[in-house]
């Protein structure tokens, strides 16, 4: 029984506009090696998300040619350089309702930052105390896009769409116990939301965000 | 095979300081008027919630004794007279986010304020434009419990128990639509909260929300 | 127990650049024809969804005032007129994956028409038969936003975010039976997608993805 | 990419009456040290819930200032100490219906006792041997609340909000297997109780059960 | 395409000591009325379970042969007469929390009064008021089995069976609303069971808990 | 907004090997007409499934050619004539656990029998009398695929794919209450099954069963 | 804050004929050492479930008394001596669907043997096979109680309800992976099951089937 | 209480054509061993899936008899050797949409080798860059019957159903995280499919999936 292994979409890039990405939380060290120099012999970059550092420093030490970092908050390899910032493409912010979401709203500012869309964090603006948030309005209306990341009821996207006019991206994050474990309250609230416009990616997904927010970022 | 309908609490009253309510939904209008009757016998008032109008019709139709009133908006049968207003309780404010929570609140407010306790109900101030709530806010600081009814995503009662000091309980609502039908989505918002100190009641439950707020009004 | 209904949102255009909607599906007829009052009396237009055609024609009975129209496949009520087509904000492609998802879809495309906004529903062009969309290929890339309406399992925005490089919108579609009946299938088909960027909202929400398009078309 | 971590509430003892807490479960020991360095800088208390005892000899290693307690039962890092006790407010009684709801009876009655609260904790009163809790019947209503927390089918706040006229608050427990596993059974039976009244709060939120108390109790 | 309707089991009688019952809720009067049929070409009884009032008479209009009859309380069609009482076979006791719980109480009394069982109900003695149960508890140990019903929480099987040593059955009840409507947390509430040996039917399973305890009693 | 309604796939004979086939529930019966009406053009057979007596009726009506029928039993309507019996093809028995099943399994003889397939449907013969399976198993062998519709707990495709080496198809069926309504429980009975290769289509889905079967059938 | 931990019910035996159990899994080994000694100091036997080797060993040495042993197969601990083998209460045998069952099957069979009640295993006669069963039948008709263990699609309890007139019990088990993880279809199953008059217990609840056993055979 | 494991069914050969397969997962090292040892007796062959490397290791090491391999990527033991390949038979194709589908994939692949018949993998071939399935498709036209394994949406066995004529069997696939973690997304996709006679099996279960094709292929 051959096989030919990760049939790696090396067209992204010219189709969508994006760095191939991959997901590596269910792929072996071995696999990721492999994909890894794959893109390296295409001469394309990479990014690999959802990796944790024990399997980031197998790959790390397995790897046998330069150009591959691992990033610890965001929890990504990269593969390469990361994109000329594009001044004409405008601002990201990604907000995050508590300190326990940092690893997702890290994964998404690195995803905008390695095709050069500046990108800003602003971390504990949860609505549980909401001078917090109405501190910072002016400041985020100077974004393009804004993503907003919230586990337990995840209120924050839906009281952030209706206080601005941009999109608004609502990441739900799976950090809580009880009923908000996993994530489901927060996604289930992001997706009720009555504030109208809000969109949601899946649970944790920070790349998603990211990615939709290039989709916007990049109609001229 | 015979039985004793209807084994009546008619002790409550002594025991919990509540009148004896009746869930009305899935009792026949034969089971109400029996029930009524047995309470008119005892010299007691009685409270019989979510009874459809028809039912309510019939049931009045039915009843060969004075006392029983239809109460439309909070789909509720009441025998009996309200208790005199006990200024000592302090006050009760029903919020709800939208005009849809209508008969959970009033509901609320009616089984509060058939054990003479004062309240006023503040319908449409939803998170979706906080000018609204923040602008009734010294109002609701007035107040000595807040029952908070939301349906679709459930922030309302995180905003406010973020905001002001006093116990607030929360009540989700079974309108909406795709994941927020049914009002699951508030409930587990409301549970995930991150507010301190938030409690909560089953969906649509007005009547329950306003036991609650008894009970803490009953403390001297 | 007095209270004020229907607390209306008039700022929600100044802020958001949206017209008022409101939610039909759990008011009253009376409810929505002194909501609709209100709006006129402020000069201003509204879109009340989710309406059938015996509620509305209720309202359309009662009403006594002009520029209240049904529009019956997107179960719409709608007040005063649409905005001028606004030739700057570029064009937006509402798709479906089969004739069912048609009320849906239309909401989208009449929120959308509203707002002054260029729209075109392309039905029935669902992944089990694939031509059907390829061949719509081209037409699609001249597109600034694309909605994507689909039941059953929900492939339609999972292919087509795939093959595209605009910002796609997924709508999961209540039509099915079975594991599929409600479009939960569909909901988190569209949310695991393998398909970078896109973006979901809640099941048969078509103003809520026409308002996130308007967001992403008023960025100038 | 920079960002400051950990926007805290500094204010939330003015406006809530309430220590500032902080979730301890999914945030790393430098992000717990950090938090409480900033409240130690502040001459704040503070109270890390839902720290297991590895990262709590983490956090006391890494700490280089004093006033930092683990308290293993109730599995809470404190700062600072607690407050007199307030005689004035009254009691509280936390009841379990076994001895595997300690870990969460514990934490409520820290959070209380951290607070001026007079406290009590009752364990294994569980309703498989009523006697059990009808013993303590005369004891339970000397108290101004009560907290029940109960796993399993968590009929316990059910039976004890039957006999007591006070405010009764659920704490539904994880603890249990099969369908009772993660604590969603003795949730669902705590808001469908037929005691009239119950409010209930998160699974395992012991700190939540507290904060609500003290608002009750806060009521002057 | 031919194919022969209705299978029935003639020799369940000979093989388990049951009559024959035929689930009626899915089934057309059509239907019912040639299975009824077949069983009096047999000589044989049946019991036909879930019938409404409208399609039992349609079935009474269309038979045209003698011994059938329906049982409204019990929305159930008999045909031919119940066994003889059997005094060896000790007796029975339907319990239940609420009114609302009559029809499936109704069912399983008429199931096991059509086998010759000894059969009483006991309505109305849910938790809420413990009295009411504690008052029949010397009635209750003269009983061989004990069938509890009980919607809402589904509470009263788990404190029976703390308090008696007999078999207790458990008939979980679909009535309710919010998070207890279709009966699943009263189910739940029944198998997390901290009472030892409880056993458990399905929702509203009537006809099977009977079947249940006539298993135990034909035990010589 | 225009739009060109029911982009037909007429190419799915020449594809597939199948008639093409519209799922009528959620289309109106005007939707219907006009579709059946194209394929009419194209001189193409069509399949309608899920289609009740009153939308029949309707459609029916406003029909201005000739061949449509409507197969009650099966709930579908047909355009054209069904295909010769083609002998190559083997034999296919639609088997069901109880009679409440024959809308599904009719569902699924008439698909096939619309594409010449020979078909029998033996109903009743569920694994609650096992005898009623066994005397059945020679005239089961004969036949080249199996389809096994169960509802309840669905246990009758696994017990037969245990005794015959044909392939089994299980269709789970929407019958039952309590837990087992809707139907989730027969499928994940089926899905669970520990019987090797035993394949599963949605809830109802007779004819995905028959297309399923007609793929097999196909082959050389 | 003092508390009274283990309030221990010393009085089931004579209120339910069974010895105390005690439930292990989510208790520490100190608290499970404290129990045991309160029993041995009230002479009383004692059974604890669901304890791990690693637990038990710790038990086990910290244990200064005598008449503690660990059931590795069952996973319990037991104090004392089991009772004399009753001949006049009957015999139970305990099946199980596959040999993964076997920790819960044990945990039945020593329950039963520790309350001197004569107890079989007859493993892995699962339905894929039938034989296996049938071929048992007669064995098992001599028992007056089954308790039928199985995970999977939990068919066995159906199957073998239908084939015999004695009380059967049964018990889901969490084996299985995708959709039979955690025993839920296999719960389900049961529950739904079409064979009349089967009971059913929580998910791996060997305990709880055994000690709904001895409440059959303690009946005279 | 004495007992005999593991009746295995030596007879499926003969009845089904099958080898005899054991599922590894909750067995212990101790029984499999046990297992192999009854096959080698009888002279079987047999497969022995999910049993990860450690858990093999030990039973390589425990074996003292000959036949028994382990094989890494399908997480398989083996005993004894594959069938010849039945040329007869033609092939099969297992597909999957990522290479972290690889374990179930191989697993699938492996019980058909073993079986004589002829298999190939093809991985990576999602649905998120469709050129990679297009260009594949005359290729697996040759194919009798197809395997499509798929987690996250599971979108590729429905869009391969729509292009290809041949019997195809889903297999969703257990990666994935947020609503998608576990593979419920992935089945509810496929089950709810709109390509016509797309049939399914549990998650992750490859095996199954083999064992169906080899009862399609075995029809002479």
């Amino acid at each position: 029984m051959t096989y030919q292994e990760a049939r790696i979409d090396f067209e992204r890039l010219s189709r969508l506009g994006m760095i191939e990405a991959v997901w590596g939380e269910h792929k072996t060290s071995d696999q990721i090696v492999a994909i890894l120099r794959s893109f390296k012999a295409e001469g394309q970059a990479a990014l690999v998300t959802r990796v944790d550092r024990n399997k980031a420093d197998i790959v790390l030490e397995a790897i046998d040619f330069s150009g591959v970092q691992f990033h610890s908050e965001a929890r990504c390899l990269t593969l390469g350089s990361p994109y000329e910032k594009n001044s004409t493409f405008g601002e990201v912010i990604v907000l995050s309702g508590g300190t326990s979401d940092l690893p997702v709203a890290a994964e998404a500012g690195l995803a905008l930052r390695w095709h050069g869309i500046k990108t800003e964090l602003i971390l504990d603006v949860g609505v549980a105390y909401l001078q917090r948030l109405l501190s910072q309005l002016e400041r985020l209306k100077a974004a393009k896009v804004l993503i907003a990341c919230a586990g337990m009821e995840g209120s924050l996207p839906t009281v952030l769409a209706g206080l601005v006019a941009q999109p608004v991206i609502g990441v739900p994050i799976s950090v809580g116990y009880g009923v908000s474990a996993g994530g489901r309250a927060a996604l289930e609230g992001m997706l009720s939301s009555c504030s109208p416009g809000l969109v949601v990616v899946n649970i944790d997904n920070g790349y998603g965000a990211a990615m939709a927010a290039l989709r916007i970022l990049q109609l001229e």
